[in-house]
């Protein structure tokens, strides 16, 4: 729990690194297993990204956990979104009966799933008008998000719904790395060309009122925490709160599509190393995606053309980590099996 | 069980089509499952196709086969592999261990693995001067791959082990699809550039070789068992027998990387249509795979640069489907969930 955001702002400063001693001995333990070397590509550097933040040569998944928190959006006043507000509520209560993706998707990747909806009844404010949350609402939020977060998890998978949020998403990326907003929106959950053409005004518009206060004299970890109380959502600020949290355990993030990059974005301001643990699972069909993940400086591990949300596609993720991590467990040495290698 | 080469051409001619009423049928499911329209992207069109092979708008996966292929291959006379041939049986064991990448992963993905030496003590020819096998050995293997396929499972993942298949596989799809070898050879376990430019001189010699004779004037059907016996090997030929054999049974067939995918290319050439109930689970490493792909008219699932073999690309797209239908078959439907769609 955080007291107060100087204590978020505060927590970015001294950010616990990969152990690259157990890097190196994860490397090391690769090269010995039953197969070329490097054979098993981007497996085997996840598995040495996982030894190097969980402090283990060979560590377990364990426990893993799927959060998915939902918010309400005042911008949704400005009739951008081809669903009604209610139907995130709707969408908490289909999460609740378990007949969501995500429910599906959690189950089959052995991940405990958690819902935590956010003051569904009381929408953020309409950001092209006014910030989102005040301080107090953003400290809520983040505290939620990072309190959700069992420490004894090993890897936490993120996701999130709240209809409106394309466009807090796309908000977001302009805030934190500029450009018009056109670059950053899409058709979200099925906009029309039109509805497109107005969302990249409101998030301009947003944008623009932002920047009517004066940024650059704060300290990054200001900005960010700026940014995201101006531009985000409670979910977004739930989900920083969580990626902060996992950060202090040294546990592994593995981050959703679009809108769960964008939403720790913020992140990526207060210190470009925040996001170090974390991993994103796909690529989104939603364009400012790739743009996104550039400015972040992350690979996607899958291109599976989703646009889903609800963590639907860092559930297919924590899949592709399990399978890293059973062949760097699991595997024999070619000195155990007795192969000749020359 | 194929009585002769005669039956396996024969076998391409009649082959049977998915069901177009459950395609259509499955696509109207998934559009009134609890998300935006195809926001689900790949997963859906997954679940369209089994639909559609398997005869039913919400198929199941109780039973999944994983077959590993191995052989050893005459080839290796000319010295282009960094590994010795005894790691093909040496590998053999280590399946049967549990000591391998494919165990850890068949595991995970809940598939069945059997794996099948073919005659390891007895290479085929060196495709470089003679043909790899006489009709009697290629049928023999076809017909080990047919009879490793379990009618009962829904899906079938393939894989192989064998020294020297890099370059039994770049001579393969040369012989399909023609070009200069150098389009088609790669590192496979990790030649160097010298042993590379080797092995395209050995693959422009057996295509050389085989053109010798003139197989324009066979029918299809014949000209891709005459490149498989010519170019291939025992492996490459009891893969294309397990594709022949789930098509009977309309089994959905995942195959691996560039080596499994470029065995079964002769059965593109007998038939455009014999593949069509295959999936590709991964995009190899191996630089000749994409073009491969491309010759086939196939999209891979996943890109995570692997060039192991053993299908253990397959495994992890075994994962993929089971996410698409753990999707289609599990979720609610905005009626069932009491969502709003406007």
């Amino acid at each position: 729990m955080f007291a107060s955001l100087n204590d978020v702002a505060a927590s970015v400063s001294a950010l616990s690194q990969p152990d690259e001693e157990m890097r190196e001995q994860a490397r090391l333990h690769q090269s010995q297993l039953t197969k070329p070397p490097t054979a098993l590509g981007q497996l085997e550097e996840l598995a040495i990204f996982m030894a190097g933040w969980r402090d283990e040569i060979c560590p377990s998944i364990n426990r893993a956990q799927a959060l998915v928190f939902a918010g309400n959006h005042g911008v949704c006043a400005q009739g951008v979104n081809p669903f009604p507000q209610e139907v995130t509520a709707q969408m908490v209560a289909n999460f609740a009966h378990g007949g969501a993706a995500i429910n599906q998707l959690a189950a089959l990747a052995d991940a405990e799933l958690a819902v935590h909806p956010l003051s569904l009844d009381v929408p953020t404010g309409d950001i092209s008008v006014a910030p989102a949350m005040d301080e107090a609402a953003l400290l809520e939020a983040i505290n939620i998000g990072a309190a959700a977060v069992d420490s004894t998890a090993d890897v936490v998978i993120l996701g999130e719904m709240g209809i409106g949020n394309s466009t807090i998403s796309a908000a977001l990326c302009a805030g934190c790395f500029g450009g018009d907003a056109s670059q950053w929106v899409g058709r979200g959950t099925g906009a029309d060309d039109a509805q497109i053409k107005k969302k990249a005004e409101i998030v301009n518009r947003a944008t623009a009122r932002m920047h009517q206060q004066n940024i650059d004299d704060m300290n990054t970890a200001r900005q960010g925490l700026f940014i995201l109380r101006q531009l985000g959502g409670r979910e977004q600020a739930a989900l920083c709160g969580a990626v902060l949290a996992a950060r202090a355990s040294r546990q592994i993030v593995m981050l959703d599509g679009f809108i769960c990059t964008s939403a720790v974005a913020p992140l990526h301001i207060m210190s470009h190393d925040m996001l170090s643990h974390c991993l994103v699972a796909h690529k989104s069909r939603e364009p400012g995606h790739q743009k996104l993940l550039s400015c972040l400086g992350k690979q996607p591990l899958l291109d599976l053309d989703l646009c889903l949300g609800e963590g639907s596609g860092a559930a297919i993720g924590l899949m592709i980590l399990r399978a890293a991590m059973a062949c760097h467990n699991g595997m024999a040495s070619f000195a155990q099996a007795e192969i000749s290698t020359s």
